[in-house]
């Protein structure tokens, strides 16, 4: 699924699925956490006007995902809880090359990695039988959204760096995200 | 207004009008980090539906905020440029409290009144008659929306603390605020 060279572990999904209001409550999270990277986005690169319009269009749309999710979780009785990180995107995070203009496509081409691991996530997600239907279906329609997201951040990538870098780096980047995913515990979380 | 203890220095609405493009830039940033501490105040409470619910309003309007701001900046042909930071948030922000349950309550006042102090500053650019009347009329609907947000870091500080022990800090923190404002050097910024 875009271009993700790996499947996600076969049992995350069943982990997920039994653990629902954990993967509620960590998708909360991601869900900010998006909104709040397109705003240090703007603030590492004010003066890029394309960068600027495309994240604000990306933190509307994350708070709005977020608002969802918090109001599926008040329909359940259940309060947010604190964040306990996420150990996928911080690995994936440390291979931003420390020096510009690399490290802006970087930070580019993770921020596309990451919709598009979410997008594989919520594909399963809004597949698995064993998830209330409606929530199957909210799954489905954020799976489009996060699609969007990866081509927007892939379009700047495009828009600010020569074709053939970007392509070279997204590939290398794929394999690292490969070899993270593969490794990854298989915990109740959006990316665990 | 909105029991403010000072006003500002008359001088700063005639430097502000006088760098007009550098006031946009300075408000965008601020309606951008306006959004991003609703974030931040989620992130360190999120089990408190009330304010989590708030934070979620506030981080919509202050986000269409800074792109009504930017898209102002776009029409006369201006990027944003990086956030300088703000003297005035920095200094007001060193005074909350180191722990809770008083750091929660002084989160709430602060940003009530840095809410305050910038409907104050709006209502002076509002009423300037060396700023383009379009502008004019923007920071008027803005005012609206800062006062509002004010009443709601009030309201929760309310919900959450004694309406006596809220009014109590609120008077010595508005003493705080207004020391700082009478010391500012007046510069083009929305705090300046």
């Amino acid at each position: 699924m875009l271009g993700l060279k790996t499947a996600s572990n076969s049992e995350w999904v069943t982990i997920a699925a039994a653990n629902l209001e954990q993967i509620l409550i960590d998708h909360a999270h991601c869900e900010k956490k998006a909104a709040a990277n397109g705003m240090a986005m703007i603030a590492r690169y004010p003066d890029r006007d394309q960068l600027v319009r495309e994240m604000i269009a990306l933190i509307k749309e994350e708070t709005e995902h977020f608002e969802f999710i918090f109001e599926e979780l008040q329909r359940r009785g259940v309060s947010l809880t604190r964040d306990r990180g996420d150990r996928y995107v911080q690995e994936l995070s440390g291979h931003v090359n420390k020096n510009e203009p690399r490290r802006m496509l970087d930070f580019l081409l993770v921020a596309a990695l990451i919709e598009a691991r979410s997008c594989e996530r919520f594909s399963l997600l809004s597949k698995c039988e064993d998830i209330p239907a409606d929530l199957r279906t909210l799954y489905h329609e954020l799976l489009a959204s996060e699609a969007g997201h990866y081509r927007a951040f892939t379009d700047l990538a495009r828009a600010y760096f020569p074709r053939e870098e970007v392509q070279q780096r997204l590939d290398e980047l794929l394999d690292i995200e490969a070899a993270i995913v593969r490794q990854l515990p298989s915990e109740p979380t959006m990316h665990g």
